[in-house]
């Protein structure tokens, strides 16, 4: 079979290896797409060196069917549509207070150990969530990236007629609108890429361009002076950070939603002055991943439009580099059968 | 009458000027006690010289008894015992959302308008809250302060059994430690001024000085690893904000007390890897009043240890001057009838 190797130094290959019988808790997966997720390109960039012991297969957001079973599996079989929700939580102690998807001990498979960019990919059981058949696997590789938008939009609370506003339009951001949009609120979304704003505008959203236009000053319009209800931080840098405390109203949740690696200036006056909460949001819990097939398979979304390219396997080191050339698609996937 | 003004330029004057009666709608309130506030103290300061229209009589932490009443007030009477919760929201727009307390209109009197640092004090019937017949008034000074505290631990959502961390011992530190403890948790103070460490220390607290003690380590071993359920920012300097990022567990909310005025540094990694929230918590609701006058009332706290001095109005000068030659104490009260 093909599997794809990153080797440190913002290189890949694709190598040819046996496919492998599945331990006993686990299965094998003949992967049918896989995404290219933007912590995917930090790990190119060679950002997360410290944290990834290449030569490593990565690879996260997938979609695929059963292939083999190992011995003590009865939930799955061979034919089964599945996906992964990639989070190996085995470590998880008392002091996690419950809270598995984030423990301490935490291991991300595709991170911390072989992810999905490859032809059959093996895995414990305990990660897998049954897609119908009626799924389309296409569609299907966004599932973890929707979760993660499923999560964001859970946390915040937000309910129908309030207004949100996401600060960025990148391929987590449009699924955080979307998703948001879906729970009956307005949205408006704050992005500064041409391309981006155009394919955002395409899928029907309210954009901004707060180069171009008082961001502020719109929102308060919107709003009737409400301001937002519900502001995601999806963009991960500073005038994000500066807006995000000016556009939030009276007892406005602020959801972190972007990784900032180092500590940034906040108006924490704005909180104290208008009781503005900040919510951190990472990854997804299995409720998280329901309600992301569910909406997946329904199919009542524009879910397809964010599927900007699809590579074979063997192209994997020229998608990253056309990545870093042009950074305006959305989503990219892999087919991992060809 | 006796009446204080603030002049500006660090200047009180004591002046002696005409009782008035009250205006259809308000009460005269002989006042008993003003508590000094750390606002007050930021007044004196010249810090909020932009907002203040001196000359004016500041304070606003009171309790007293209604000496006459408005034609058109019929809730309240002669002699009856009373606090003034100092929020004229009659400016609340529906862009409020309903959140009387903070509305962007919001007068606080005794800032925006004249306090309670004179012998009698005229005020809007709907400011007041009816103490009972045996509620102390010298107790029932602190009552607006306390109800900071009751609001901050109230938007904590703090339980039975959970560990907060509060930072910073000063009057309102102590306060919320003393309503956190109440509602069953375990609370641990961090201080750096030993005046206030074993004033924390005679109050039962377990008191850590952060520069002498590794507050991380200590809340760690105190919690079996979980870390703060809930951490009290109360300090207002960046140590503080530094330590809150991490003494906070998976899912652990920290309640912003402290006023910035200027924008800080937070670790916002920290908020989304441990899916952190802050909540920005800003005076009170009347809720918070009754409950404080509960508390106050029943008087099952060592209220009574917080008032570290009593004071006659025409020491106004002489008490500011002393706070900040040594600013070890806690709450002082001026006793409005001398």
């Amino acid at each position: 079979m093909k599997a794809t190797r990153y080797e440190g130094n913002k290189t890949f290959n694709v190598i040819e290896t046996e496919v492998e019988a599945p331990a006993k808790d686990d299965v094998r997966i003949k992967v049918a797409y896989s995404g290219v997720c933007g912590t995917d390109v930090h790990i190119y960039h060679g950002m997360m060196d410290k944290r990834v012991n290449f030569p490593i297969t990565i690879g996260h957001e997938m979609s695929g069917t059963i292939d083999a079973v190992g011995d003590n599996v009865t939930t799955y079989k061979v034919g089964d549509k599945v996906v992964v929700r990639p989070l190996d939580d085995r470590g998880v102690k008392p002091s996690d207070k419950g809270f598995n998807h984030i423990c301490e001990d935490l291991k991300f498979i595709g991170i911390d150990s072989p992810g999905s960019m490859q032809q059959y990919w093996n895995v414990p059981a305990f990660t897998l969530h049954k897609l119908k058949t009626t799924t389309d696997l296409k569609l299907a590789a966004l599932i973890e990236p929707l979760s993660v938008a499923v999560h964001d939009v859970r946390l915040s609370q937000l309910k129908h007629k309030e207004t949100a506003v996401v600060l960025g339009g990148g391929p987590i951001g449009l699924l955080v609108a979307m998703v948001a949009k879906n729970t009956g609120a307005t949205v408006i979304i704050s992005e500064i890429n041409p391309v981006r704003i155009s394919k955002a505008q395409d899928l029907g959203f309210d954009v901004i361009n707060p180069t171009h236009t008082d961001l502020i000053q719109y929102v308060k319009e919107k709003t009737e002076g409400r301001l937002a209800d519900v502001v995601f931080e999806v963009a991960g840098v500073q005038p994000a950070l500066d807006v995000m405390t000016e556009i939030a109203g009276i007892r406005g949740r602020i959801v972190m939603v972007a990784i900032h690696g180092e500590k940034k200036n906040i108006d924490l006056f704005k909180f104290f002055w208008k009781e503005l909460k900040l919510i951190g949001a990472r990854v997804y819990e299995k409720e998280d991943y329901e309600k992301s097939i569910q909406l997946i398979t329904d199919n009542q979304l524009p879910f397809e439009q964010l599927i900007t390219d699809i590579q074979p396997l063997s192209k994997i080191q020229e998608v990253f580099e056309n990545i870093d050339k042009k950074p305006d698609g959305l989503k990219i996937l892999m087919d991992c059968q060809l």
